[in-house]
């Protein structure tokens, strides 16, 4: 089923990423050329798209309600990966394996973020349940800013497994917990081959998946709130882990 | 004018911080007196405040159809303070000041992530400017998931003459910077009194208020975006000067 991916950055990094079939590259009638509407309008020239003209509320619709920004693609459906892709793409940049993984999390604004700084801080690849778990909808593109269309993002059959199979290559699990008696993130040195997971909104890990983690970490906390939410802890633990590593790859 | 403040958290820790006047405690008349709906019960309770039922559609209109929970309060306004007030705290804590600055931010859900998280790491207290830029409206004291009813907040006239006030009492004014050619964050010794300034969303600081900064440091990149959401750049680099400062305060 085609999807539409809608909003000025989600569209512009589908297009600069170029992986998947671009259907259509849609405009609402009114929009003015400029700005980074003409940006987008030179970017699908140069790739031969047409561009079209829709109405704005069949831009609504499309985007079922949310802040399209006049723009919109319709596409083929999200290139998923194999855990094996994100390995190989770990090894070819000669780097320790860097992987975020996602337990059955369920807001698309957070998945979104987490994605957003996993492509910031060079993660090679993102584990992600098939069921009960966010897909990367439109929503999760558009709240990563188009980060994700960038991502080798893999859809995994049962979690644990998967966590299993990575600890056999030498990829440490390291689980992010709120729970204060865990010691804090900077005590671990991060600068290992690692899968950092996170647990679901409210939820945290599930029993199994916290049991086959290696270390458990948390974030201290010194006021009235008992734990942050995961897409803020998830991103200030990706850039620990990032940090541990020298910042290895930035692009000054 | 009164304000209603909603959803579970943000009425909870109201409640609890108990630095406003109460003026309704408000549930749906639907809603079973289990879980969240059932400890704030007994804390309204224990304040000696009435329960109020009244139809989801109003509440609905209160929370500007937001997702309430079905529990708000009325309340007076939120209590500001002076900078002198934060100043005060961090000398009765007997810690070097840890300010964080806003310069003319303008989505409330950023505001709430970023006082949640400051709350969390023990920040002193927050600057906003009174005008252009957000105040704290229900909507932030919801996104920061009540967090900001425990936090000093100043609104001053001019950041820029609040900014040089601070630094003439030795605190430092580090500007959080995009810009790739700017030092990154572990760089500078942050262990010291401190002044965080955040730019807007998409604007960055003015020109003024960075001009004001004594430092300005960067979070790496090195994914195909330019930059991060100021909420998340913001609480990493909250996180940053809070491990740099050794965790103090830090509850185990």
């Amino acid at each position: 089923m085609a999807e539409f991916v809608y909003g000025h950055w989600a569209v512009m990094e589908t297009l600069r990423a170029g992986r998947r079939v671009i259907e259509q590259v849609l405009l609402t009638e009114t929009v003015e050329e400029k700005g980074m509407v003409a940006d987008l309008i030179a970017l699908a020239k140069a790739r031969n798209l047409k561009i079209q003209r829709i109405p704005r509320r069949i831009m609504d619709d499309l985007a079922n309600g949310a802040n399209h920004q006049n723009t919109a693609l319709r596409v083929g459906p999200y290139p998923y990966v194999d855990v094996e892709d994100i390995l190989s793409l770990a090894q070819k940049r000669n780097e320790k394996p860097f992987i975020l993984i996602l337990d059955l999390l369920k807001d698309p604004q957070n998945v979104g973020v987490l994605l957003r700084v996993a492509e910031s801080v060079g993660v090679h690849g993102v584990l992600i349940q098939e069921r009960r778990s966010v897909e990367v909808t439109p929503s999760v593109v558009n709240a990563s800013s188009g980060a994700v269309e960038h991502m080798l993002v893999a859809q995994v059959n049962n979690l644990v497994n998967a966590m299993k199979d990575l600890k056999e290559q030498d990829i440490w699990m390291i689980g992010l917990e709120a729970d204060p008696s865990t010691p804090p993130i900077d005590k671990t040195d991060l600068n290992i081959a690692i899968g950092l997971v996170l647990g679901s909104e409210g939820e945290g890990m599930r029993r199994l998946v916290r049991d086959t983690c290696d270390l458990l970490v948390s974030l201290p906390m010194r006021g009235h709130l008992a734990s942050l939410n995961v897409a803020t802890a998830g991103s200030i633990a990706l850039y620990a882990a990032w940090q541990a590593r020298g910042w290895e790859g930035w692009k000054k």
